[in-house]
């Protein structure tokens, strides 16, 4: 763990300035929680790839589970480098994929005070921004979330909508608990942790078994469920990662297995983001979700076959599939 | 294991009758094999279901190694009821589904004195017609071929050719030796062995890892095998299926995955059958290669994650699969 991590403290803020958040990443996380600061009366400005003309002409859509609503960024650009100054909080909502430099991507926007925040999927996922940005204070996030971009700047929000934010590696932090007053201002719940690692481990249990089966099954959650050699897949693999979790130092037991299990049962059928994102032709956080949990298996000696032989045909599934759209896009 | 297996005798055949051959399931095994027969003088029968038409009008063109050549089946039939008399011997090519009775589809031509010969993939899949037909000498066999049917009619073939049969469970078998003979008489080596059942769990080596990868990654033979992570899992699987087999009385060593890790090395990037079988939208024999060898696994209590996982993916993957088709179907 990165205990190195001296923040500089966060200059105090005339009572009615609005908080200043860059969203990098806009897809349907970034557009949501980017929505829910600017309901709190933050200045929220995102930067698009894909999106950026429907955004910056119409906004983002949000039909959200208390009806539809509209989220008009205070600017909306292409690149990170066209933010005016520096924000207080760089909200990453990217993909974790290899060919993704986050740590770049953000640079020209990290000022000296800048609150670097990782809201993203996977485990061990914050060393490299860590190493980048030493004397920035960086948090890393979790959302817990069923969130769909159904068109350009239109997002479909079908269930939960929490998040998890804590220091990283751990500790206390002011710049977290201002950010959950912004997000709980907005009627979202943000409970701030001390030990976002462990939480990341948490969440993990339920996305490193659901999201490579239903894209290797192509199924939905009730369907990979319903299907009794599928169930007993998932609490297996459910099973490796509190293993692996409770050998790095974040135990974690079967109660969490069957916690998972039973929410899941009570949820409506749902695709999960991996299997929209295979759906969507959209690349796959393979290695953030998996190859970084087995990387933590091998490091503390943790038998783990079942995500092995998962991740081993997600790998080849998702190698072949690139191969695949390569040829069709030569011809 | 079946010992109670009391084969009738095989009548003596006058040195110039030929051998009166019917091959149920006449897709590209059994019109390849049943063209061998027919070229060393056998009257062979052929009884079809999809290429009925085709092979009647045009019999059965074989694009093979050494050249093409022409089959033309003594009868070319739609049932086996409509077969007159009772042959010597029966081939049965059938797939192994759970929807296929193969002992009441053969029964009609199934006489006092016929061989039911059963050449066809998995293993545990004898049983069934064993205790249906306790009186008939029943042999076992195994194809090591790469065929594919490309149109109806028409069989390309690409590598390999030759059989291994045997009496069912165990022994020898005057029926099986003559069969042999007239499969060395047109060129297919075809040994005989005393301990089929082995055999199988040696056939079943190969075919446990690579059919059902190949499916679920999408991929070639070569591709699997270029991918670090799936060879892994092949070598895996392999030798969870070496443990299995050893467990049931027939040992199996490292040393075979290696032999058929190098031979795998050595042959053209190949698609599996039941790659094909997919790709042509055909039903994959899911529980003779996978689920019937998980059986054996429980029944001795070795543990296998490796293939339970595939092998929970697989049945998940061909029931969405059957889902859509039905679906689409009805549209």
């Amino acid at each position: 763990m990165n205990t190195e991590n001296t923040p500089t403290p966060i200059p105090p803020t005339a009572p009615h300035t609005p908080l200043r958040i860059l969203v990098v990443g806009t897809g349907a996380i970034g557009g949501y929680y980017g929505a829910q600061l600017a309901k709190a009366g933050a200045q929220v400005t995102t930067v698009h790839r894909s999106d950026f003309a429907a955004v910056r002409d119409q906004g983002i859509h949000i039909d959200g589970l208390r009806g539809s609503y509209h989220f008009r960024p205070a600017q909306v650009l292409r690149r990170v480098a066209d933010y005016d100054g520096f924000p207080d909080y760089i909200l990453v909502c990217l993909k974790v994929l290899g060919n993704i430099d986050t740590a770049e991507i953000i640079r020209p926007a990290v000022g000296p005070a800048t609150t670097i925040v990782l809201l993203q999927n996977g485990v061990e996922i914050e060393e490299e921004v860590a190493k980048k940005f030493p004397h920035n204070e960086l948090l890393s996030g979790l959302a817990f979330v069923c969130l769909s971009r159904t068109t350009p700047g239109h997002i479909s929000h079908t269930c939960y909508g929490h998040l998890t934010i804590g220091r990283y590696p751990s500790g206390p932090s002011q710049a977290a608990e201002r950010l959950a007053e912004t997000f709980e201002a907005a009627g979202t719940d943000c409970p701030v942790t001390e030990t976002i690692a462990w939480e990341r481990w948490k969440k993990l249990v339920w996305n490193a078994a659901f999201n490579p089966i239903s894209v290797l099954g192509q199924a939905t959650t009730r369907e990979i469920l319903s299907h009794p050699a599928t169930a007993q897949l998932v609490r297996r693999t459910m099973t490796e990662v509190c293993c692996i979790a409770t050998a790095a130092g974040y135990p974690l037991t079967d109660a969490i297995v069957q916690k998972n299990l039973d929410a899941t049962q009570r949820i409506k059928p749902y695709k999960t983001s991996m299997l929209l994102d295979y759906l969507s032709g959209r690349s796959m956080e393979v290695e953030a979700i998996l190859g970084n949990a087995i990387q933590v298996a091998k490091r503390y000696q943790v038998a783990v076959p079942c995500l092995e032989t998962v991740y081993a045909l997600l790998s080849l599934f998702t190698q072949q599939l690139a191969t695949r759209r390569q040829d069709d896009s030569l011809q």
